[in-house]
């Protein structure tokens, strides 16, 4: 891939000032970046090596212009430069087509278009569309779907009638539709609730690595379209988190919970289940969520409050020991004043 | 599967009331029912869909009696529905018998009975009894043994010599009986203290997807009969799990910790290593347990105080701020009073 | 396996008492072991076992000297006893070679000493050292790299020209190189930003089963020589872990982070992105860290604080609602006794 800095300044729909017939071949962190690269500044603190980079070219913002560089103003640098970055990727994909090597049941619907790798186990009646990409040790249960453009990574596992829409990106060794937990109380004996639900994964949602989303026991589990979660995630039965939101890395949501739209769970945050959080709301990380968030609230802590409470609750946490003490003191002081003035 | 209400009310012990002919071919939940499908009403908080439901019957509390409608009394609905579901649910398994694309060691001993997916190793010397499946990308180490009618779901991972018991559940890409975490220090250096116990899972355990559950250094890391565990739970190297226990996703336990009957550690709550969890003892989610808990103790908290003082406290934390204004108030009072006394 | 106790002591560098002509066959546990097994005492709580240990030796400290017993004294009896337990370890290892049931690029590179169990997947361009172990499912990206004696045990993915170096130790189920959670908006639209960057495990690391390790977006995500890390632990993209450091189980570390040398996270730790851990800080388990931390420094907390600090403020915590009634009835005393003193 080459590129001219005036081609890259068209394509983002930017400014290109400078030697615009500079040529780029690659794209590399402002930090490594040499000869031929072009790299971009988003964030200040990185400015200082706007004077020392080998790169070629940098893509920054409407009101930096770098003395004596080769550069291209864009409002939103850090998209711009993403949009560059997936220009120059080029497929590292080496395998095509279905290998003989997967097992692929003779009822099964898989696109020729595809590609399955050795390893791959396709369930009876399960379908696969065009251009998805399946690795090996993914497993498709039976009846299970998976859309076109979807990429299943390996030792990704898809249990039974369970559905993968289109355009979505799914890590190494998650699994979708395992059981969820759910037992009923025979006398002193846990029966299990046969989880005969399933788990709709809806087009563009991205899914980390180990992430484990579990069936419905009736009805679905449904992951909304555009969501991205992060690694070792953990949904439970019937949970639904609609459009857009993001979750972090080991979140945890268990069963029923209804999170909305464009809603922030950060890492480590626990939510117990059969509760609704609003949209665009706010849930920092490891906070311990209880109960119904409003939508656009924020909120933190174990157990949760409001964000702002807890961020002027917390410094006094670590000073309770002197408050302690400056309460026995004041305790002592009105026991002199007690005697004082005549009173046991 | 087509049952008669009255039918399914023998099967259920439970007494059916209004057209005992009604044919029930399905089951679904209380929102989704339709013609020919019973469903249940367990939470009161649901009643309502009694009204609207389409569902051809309902189970139901011998407190309830649904005008206008059929449906069956028994004492437990919801475990009765997951009777009746256990009942309408059919295998979904789509292969049987042991694949050629199997790896099976010829000095292993597996059942013909079991089901054996393509792409399982079973390793030499390992033991795979009667009814037993073992799905696509499931390891069995060397020495390894899983019992009857145990289901080892896609890429679960059982290491050398470890023993999975009767009718034992694996979900998806749990790895059992790899390496404890253990390290001796020679000077500056870590050295690694090998690993050679093993790992036992007793009788009708239930384990969700991507958990770890560590090999002992020497003698056994054990799940007793009956626990059930859910997603993404650590257990470190020679942890003793006891009967009937439950645990809730993300829930991490350290090496050498033991933990009665019956307990329930509810979700990211965490163990150190070399204490003892009571029988009975319920951890809520997200507490951190540092030391021994006694039978039957309700446990809250990092770090963990009894429930119900944590109850009481958690509330005052949120008012800190106020209670430290508070403090400096009465500071300035008494000083006044103090100045008004003849005192400095 | 067969050693006089004469010679286990020359090996360890320790002094045999007792009968030197004693035959070592075997390594247990101090309550597990039986005749001809030899076992340690490193834990003094464990000093009654002494007594009714069946064993026929036991290795203990300099200043402990069982009567009537076999012993070897030694320095530091936990890691003699590794190096026993070492030695007597014999290889479970059932297979050896290229297995023709993996799939093996043909434009890889592939040292024949290795083993390469079937339904292994090579990739293009990938190389595997000599002596390195690639158990079933185990998945080498493009141009992936695995040194000399590495293992991968089963089901571990490694993502396209991600390097694994020396003696690594990489258990089940664990995924190197998923792309790292990195988003730019575009008004309302989450997109991808391309995550071009690799891992880098160093020499003699170990990493537990289940973990994520994201590849950097551009640059390295790098686990520095000696680190060991446990079971389902998160490291975001471009993290830097430095030598020697210890990570236990469920921790996580967001994106940027660098942990310094000999650092430990204790479990269920969280770090947020773009902060500094200092050489051979401690961060307890739960601890929530939200900014850099001084070489040396001992953290606890949720939000952090000293760690010293910590433990003095939580007693006071569970105490609250007493100290709440204590301020109340000290407002309610200086009130009499503004009274008194004719103030309103």
């Amino acid at each position: 891939m080459k590129k001219t800095l005036g081609q890259l300044a068209e394509f983002l729909g930017g400014t290109a000032v400078g030697d615009t017939a500079t040529i780029i071949t690659g794209v590399r962190g402002i930090e490594e970046a040499g000869a031929g690269d072009i790299t971009f500044l988003a964030n200040p603190k990185y400015m200082r090596f706007l004077e020392t980079t080998a790169a070629s070219a940098v893509i920054v913002s409407p009101d930096v212009s770098p003395q004596g560089r080769s550069f291209i103003q864009v409002d939103n640098p850090y998209l711009a430069f993403a949009k560059v970055v997936t220009l120059f990727s080029v497929g590292v994909r080496d395998y095509f087509g279905v290998s003989p090597q997967a097992f692929v049941h003779p009822e099964s619907d898989v696109d020729p278009e595809c590609a399955v790798y050795p390893f791959v186990y396709v369930g009876k009646g399960a379908q696969v569309k065009k251009k998805a990409v399946l690795y090996p040790g993914v497993y498709l249960g039976e009846g299970a779907f998976v859309g076109e453009e979807s990429i299943l990574y390996p030792n990704v596992t898809i249990m039974n009638r369970c559905i993968i829409m289109n355009r979505v990106i799914i890590h190494g060794g998650t699994v979708i539709g395992a059981d969820g937990f759910g037992f009923a109380h025979e006398g002193d004996k846990q029966v299990k609730f046969p989880q005969i639900g399933i788990v709709v994964i809806e087009d563009d949602v991205e899914i980390g690595s180990n992430c484990s989303i579990d069936r419905a026991a009736l009805g679905e589990t449904r992951i909304h379209r555009g969501v991205k979660m992060d690694n070792l995630i953990q949904i439970g039965h019937n949970v639904i988190v609609e459009e857009d939101s993001i979750l972090v890395a080991q979140v945890g949501i268990s069963g029923s919970t209804h999170v909305g739209k464009k809603v922030v769970l950060a890492g480590q945050a626990g939510l117990v289940g059969h509760i609704t959080v609003g949209d665009g709301a706010i849930v920092t990380a490891k906070t311990g969520v209880y109960k119904d968030i409003p939508p656009g609230e924020i909120m933190s802590g174990y157990p949760m409050i409001p964000h702002k409470k807890w961020l002027r609750a917390m410094p006094v946490v670590a000073k309770l020991p002197e408050l302690r003490k400056e309460i026995e003191s004041l305790r002592k002081r009105i026991e002199q004043l007690e005697k004082k003035t005549g009173k046991v």
